[in-house]
């Protein structure tokens, strides 16, 4: 298992080219976000947004419409219970997040569902928070595409039906085989299992523990994959990213908001652009 | 009666373990907010997710669901009025904060009467506001919990029947006996009667006599009692920590806001570690 | 005709005794904001809080609730059609600021006339912008209260009948007489006048010729009459600050936005109080 | 073609003549915004306050009110459905804007076209985003006026009929004099065609590659040709501006958000005023 180091970021985060334009960046679809959890989606897609993403789509409970907007003008809505806009959206993403704030009722699972018969193998999908649950619960299918998975440690343990004590490199890398995509198994210390290898990241601080975090990663790695040719080191960068920006700010807080990591991305993406 | 110091900070805020999680610094639950007084339940979950509470979920109108995502998008949200989704959740949480403007209306005794009934002893409740005209007026029996009261002079007079000018230390600290738990008696210097002592805090600025000040501190107390241990150092640090930060802001401002002392809590509780 | 200097600054703003509590600055009712102008008393209501009064309600359009709480939470909230409701907090407060947003439609008469009719005469009561409109259109009676008008030029000509034109220190004093309070009548310079003389605000910069400005000033107005005793200082401190801080600001701004202006109280009166 | 340079901001960007009010910096109408593109004419709106235009309404979806005015109480709002205000407010205005998150529905046509029916000869017309896409597809009549399109590549393709790869200068400025007003073709090299002759902007960076980049430039555009009187330097010296600022934040940032460059626009004009 190799540790990550900054230069994950220099060989992830490209100097963009002058030629270029928005579509040059990706599109990004976020869904989740029910009538209790509208702050997940909120979070994850600002962070997609701060990422560089070039167009972000918010497919939410129409009732998070106006406080996403009214923190992020940037992103557009959709109801995510349209399926014909979800399916128009979702089809024309490079990268689609789906989980954060989504919830574990029927609406859940039909938006689930629909995400998962979309999305195709040329797109990226971040499976994330009660997605993740969903999958496990209902024993659901998953589509083909570029995988990646976002459990904490609980929640990977429902989708693996490995128990949280029993969660080896060994017994979770062949869980990862099957599923065939790349797990990152978010704690204090997040491991990510990709194709290509499994790596540590010893970046971050108990600042950062508290609600949120996940769903601002999700958003993260949707920004990053959907701008970074290689998938599997656009995911590691922005784990990596995520904590080393909380270490930052965790120099002089206490406790390290979300939303804080979110607003420092431009400024750090920068500095260590490759 | 003792003066708090800075001394109580770093003899409470802990320095957060290496090895954690959200849920290592607690759920609170955070009840309150109608239709008129909606930012002082913004306010207190502000607060407590600003001191560093693991999880935080506001029960409240749902006129207040988007005002709330609007600022804060790292807290959930439930309508006070759903008496199962009230019990889950409540139930759910560390420390339980009640009352911030809650209102004095039937749904409002209904919504305190339903928190009455879910918690139970190894949980700390937050008896502000409304909710201590409540008592008063509906001579309310009080939950078995941690419970810890924060009633200015006028609504110490209601729950305790002693008129504010015969509010003695001795009298103040014979009916907290009775009730059995702590007690914030806000002024201009705030005094804590405790089941181990009685504390002055001669802290704070006339620059924070404005409204929703009670409503910070009740969500700050929500905040710490969730993180740390000792459920008294917890009340004191967070009074203490209130005022001090106000007379920090008060060097250079006429008035202080309660959102900018919200603000101030991640650095102010790293710089104030133990 | 006197040119107000910093000095009305000293004389006004008082050094906040430290034995006090909210109720000792006061509380403020701002009433306006329909569907159409809601930023308006947004606007009022934040330079009120800012101002540092005691107690903020805004009664206003339900559809200006949450905008309003999104940005300020520290603003208690009250429909203005409810006339139960207006009667009760118009009656509890100390100023009451009624016109900004308020407009010009059936139900703005009704929410004026409820205000004229509520007020009394140890009451200040700031009248501003779709309010005097309303009183010249509609000949209304004017309640016995500490009455404060702010009319730029035009509604100026409307409710005292002298054409801009003709709008001379004697005309003007004259119909402020009949009328029998404060005018502030707004212009690239504005005068004020006063029971006790006229005064001439040589501050202020084209920077600040911008939508809101005159919803701000009549917010201050509102916070400044609440917590300081003059009530005519009150008013002229709060022309004065408000133009000396855009003055500040255009120092490094081509515009002056009346937000920006509002975020500059609590340090501005910090340097300036007696 | 002539290579913009910062010299067009002094020649347009006038000092604010001591005796003015807003009415003196004109009146923008920003029509646009559905139920999922809100967030287009939020930036246009913030964009066009932030350039110091007097007075601002936008006109759009009602369930935008709220974001709006949380984010920017300085705007006026309209019901963009609402036939007889729509021509109110819009026979008002100096400039107006048309086109952000317009979206391509039967009700975006209704509504853009009762907005050619109203504009008159003596005012400026920014034509942006789905308005274009509109114009192309039903072959509207233009209205007279100064008219200004902001078309990018693929939208001027379908305005002008000249695909891509053939958008010469000599093509497309033909179909300008056709067209009768000027064209602001945005690439990362953008090209404003104008009745005085042709101008490239070399400004920019692929920092500001990102979704509401052009409804910002719209904003800014009504903001700037609403104060000053060239329209046409006023087109130039508002292309520029936005791709100056966004040059500046992109020395410290990976991407630029649209937001942050509105946010630049007081200090940035007050450095270049003329």
């Amino acid at each position: 298992m190799e540790t990550l180091t900054e230069q994950i970021l220099a060989q992830t985060i490209r100097v963009r080219p002058k030629e270029s334009h928005k579509g040059t960046y990706g599109r990004v679809c976020l869904v989740g976000g029910n009538d209790h959890f509208g702050g997940a989606i909120l979070m994850a897609t600002e962070a997609s947004v701060y990422s560089g993403a070039g167009l972000n789509t918010t497919l939410t409970d129409p009732s998070n419409f106006i406080s996403l907007h009214s923190r992020l003008p940037e992103a557009m809505v959709a109801n995510f219970t349209n399926r014909d806009e979800l399916t128009d959206l979702v089809s024309a993403a490079n990268t689609v997040v789906v989980g954060p704030g989504l919830g574990t009722t029927d609406t859940s699972l039909s938006v689930l569902k629909a995400v998962f018969d979309t999305v195709s193998d040329n797109q990226t999908l971040i499976v994330d928070g009660s997605a993740i649950t969903l999958i496990s619960k209902h024993d659901l299918k998953l589509p083909k595409a570029h995988l990646v998975f976002t459990p904490h440690q609980m929640e990977w343990q429902r989708l693996s039906g490995i128990k949280i004590a029993a969660q080896t490199d060994e017994a979770n890398e062949a869980v990862r085989r099957q599923l065939g995509g790349t797990v990152v198994l978010k704690s204090h210390q997040t491991k990510i299992y990709t194709p290509t290898g499994s790596f540590l990241n010893t970046a971050g601080t108990p600042a950062q523990a508290t609600g949120g975090m996940g769903d601002t990663l999700a958003g993260m790695i949707g920004g990053f994959t959907a701008q970074f040719a290689d998938q599997t080191n656009a995911v590691l960068a922005a784990v990596y990213a995520h904590s080393a920006i909380a270490d930052e700010l965790a120099q002089s807080q206490y406790v390290v908001l979300p939303t804080q990591i979110i607003h420092q991305l431009p400024r750090y993406m920068h500095e260590h652009q490759g």
